[in-house]
């Protein structure tokens, strides 16, 4: 038996990865585009910080070690052009050569393109997307020769890049349409913090308005926002990513309205096709609409289901909260669930708690700041968490993923157990103290 | 109406707060035998390594304080020598003069004594508890003309007692009748890795031996145990407390086999006392059998149980885990519900999941080692959980005990959502890579 893999991302090297791990026989072949395999996107703005010293460090295995340690062979710089899903054969093109190979199984990691706008000037020497180590390793280069950078998108690469590149001596400007930084998972109030820190490093914010163009020659000298030029030397377009669904549509899957289509074993429309990664649409856990979910670990999560279900373990890809992390100089953000923002876009009436605490017991030195919002429905269930803080907000963060799916009220967290330490944590957990405040107003 | 507080420590204090914090006009009377009040037992260890600078530091109110922002009075140095339960009276003694006074509610916060084992020499000078303040300076002073110290029990505060003690230079020896540190609440395991680490740093270890005797004529000059003579300068004993239950018998509240009986609203068998605190019987979530939880964080939990009912809003106090961190040194220990260890004790057949990972990403700087060992039932139901490492140990401990509470599965934690990002996670959860191992011995 032979399985195909159409991607070298966290899907397909798990899928791959997840297959040899319970079977040793069968036959695993991995196409790639890309020249470097088994590195992590998410730590590009963090070698361009010089918090990780090189680039090599974040490309965590060779196709060789694939081959010599798990018997899967790693095609790279291979462009897959066509899937004909009713003979099992896959085309793609290797060092200008047209090849085809039969499968038994396809795997799709196509994975995401970032998104670029529709606008004058994207195509300038000095524009960057940061997704590739590639991506990465121009933009360090290039940031080299460069004064002032631009960052489209306040998301989390977004800032990431521009503490970065802060650190590394620019002059940075972000660039966001929404009202807000981070807006797909921090309400306002939370948004405005993290704003604040990066202000408070010299970084400038121009808000509410969208990118007009890129102005320049062959190379970039600047940018228009709200009919105002800004002079900078490099723009970064962080801008979000767009599933790549061109194969799947050659191969005949379904196609839903964000992604491709995949059952909760992440086997598409063809039944010996399964999808995974940042390419497929999933299920939102509160809303039980589709939705989105690029995140390196819904990637591995989903590699390790279509892994499984292809050697014939039953596994299931449940519905998703997109929670998710950053580290912004010394800031950790997280979110979870709904934001209060976003449950008022879609109606649904919420109670918010929220409370401004310390990491560690009051006088035990080195505590900082942490602040916790919760947001319950009128049920009392938690729905959203959003945390700011200097050091623990990770599996705070995490905790408060399993309080959602497991459907918990304020009273199970005000009343919860928590652990207890001096060093470690205050003895009225944040969690805790966030859901009283809710409590309060329940009660009211 | 009035209520009497029989305590000063987070029970009782928590106990008076709740009350203020949700009515204006009841009467609140503190009473307690201690001269400090509201400060964190749990905090002395780390004044006497130096962490924290003074045992003021760790005193965060005030009976002052008390007294003008909340109008609460706190009737310090005051011994309570009898309940008359029929007439709603308690007696006790100020500044020699017995005094009387009548409640509506009694809360007894009476909290617990260390035990004393009864041995040979525990009077002599140079022998200490860790329980008050007072106990924390007196440690402190003696420490100062010490060279060498015996530290009798491997709970979390001997150990934290004992790396405070090497840290301020003497020679340290800790004696501990189970055959591992840390026996309420880690696995022999994972406690080898915390005695290595202590044992690195120079401290010594006896296990599987009781202490027979103190040697010394006034002041302590050395140990006895297993016939062998050790010499040193002080010991602490830091081998468990006992629940103060004397004012509760007096008062006439029926005694558990652990501690006085209260109900979930943590009122006793008399109807307008409560009892909350070190001094109260709790129920084990997992066993369903009664047992104490002398931690500040129940203490406080209980005090606001305690609070609300008596001012009318209904709140109860659930089962518990006895989950537990304690910060040793480097190094950050947590454990929740059942360990292997007494799983089996009990005949309760589980599975272990254990994995060796990362507090980063591989390749991100200041990654360390987080050891996490998972206990599941037969039904694949979480049981109990461990964890060593030197960072972010804490809230995964809680995001465990949650786990727990809510029956979550190997199969759930396996493929359960975890946030995240390079500085802060492996994209590979260490407590899911744990739960697939436990996974991998089901299917077996």
């Amino acid at each position: 038996m032979r399985v195909v893999i159409v991607g070298s991302g966290a899907a397909g090297l798990t899928t791959a990865s997840t297959i040899r791990k319970y079977n040793k026989d069968i036959e695993i072949i991995v196409l790639t585009r890309e020249k470097y395999i088994a590195y992590s996107p998410c730590a590009i703005p963090y070698v361009i910080e010089g918090k990780i010293k090189d680039f090599d460090d974040i490309i965590m295995h060779s196709p060789e070690d694939y081959k010599r340690k798990r018997n899967i062979d790693i095609i790279i710089e291979s462009e897959v052009i066509d899937i004909d899903s009713n003979k099992n054969k896959v085309k793609y093109i290797k060092d200008g050569k047209e090849e085809e190979i039969e499968y038994d199984y396809l795997v799709l990691a196509t994975g995401s393109t970032p998104f670029i706008p529709p606008i004058e000037g994207v195509n300038l020497e000095g524009v960057f997307t940061v997704k590739t180590v590639e991506d990465g390793k121009k933009i360090l280069e290039y940031s080299e020769n460069s004064k002032s950078v631009a960052i489209i998108g306040a998301g989390a690469i977004g800032l990431e890049m521009a503490y970065a590149l802060k650190e590394r001596g620019l002059d940075v400007l972000v660039v966001e349409m929404a009202p807000q930084v981070l807006p797909r998972f921090l309400d306002p109030d939370m948004a405005e913090i993290v704003q604040k820190y990066l202000e408070d490093k010299g970084i400038k914010f121009i808000l509410s308005k969208p990118l007009e163009k890129i102005l320049g020659d062959k190379k970039v000298k600047g940018i228009c926002v709200d009919k105002k030029v800004y002079d900078v030397d490099m723009v970064i377009l962080s801008t979000g990513v767009r599933p790549n669904i061109e194969l799947a549509k050659k191969a005949g899957c379904n196609i839903g309205k964000f992604g491709i289509k995949v059952n909760d074993k992440m086997q598409t429309s063809v039944s010996n096709i399964y999808a995974v990664g940042d390419c497929v649409e999933v299920i939102d856990f509160i809303t039980k609409e589709k939705t989105l979910s690029p995140f390196g670990s819904t990637a591995v999560r989903q590699g390790k289901v279509a892994g499984k279900n292809i050697v014939g373990i039953p596994c299931k890809f449940p519905p998703v909260l997109n929670s998710a992390i950053s580290k912004i100089g010394d800031l950790e953000v997280g979110g979870t669930g709904l934001t209060a923002f976003s449950a008022n876009l879609k109606r649904i009436p919420v109670v918010v708690g929220k409370i401004k605490a310390l990491s560690r017991a009051r006088y035990y030195p080195g505590g900082k700041d942490l602040i916790v919002k919760l947001i319950f429905g009128e049920n009392k269930k938690i729905l959203g968490a959003q945390i700011v803080g200097y050091e623990r907000v990770a599996e705070r963060i995490d905790a408060l993923t399993l309080s959602i799916f497991n459907r918990l009220t304020a009273d199970d967290l005000a009343m919860g157990e928590f652990c207890y330490a001096p060093p470690v944590k205050m003895v009225n957990e944040p969690i805790s103290l966030a859901a009283e405040d809710a409590l309060n107003k329940f009660n009211k």
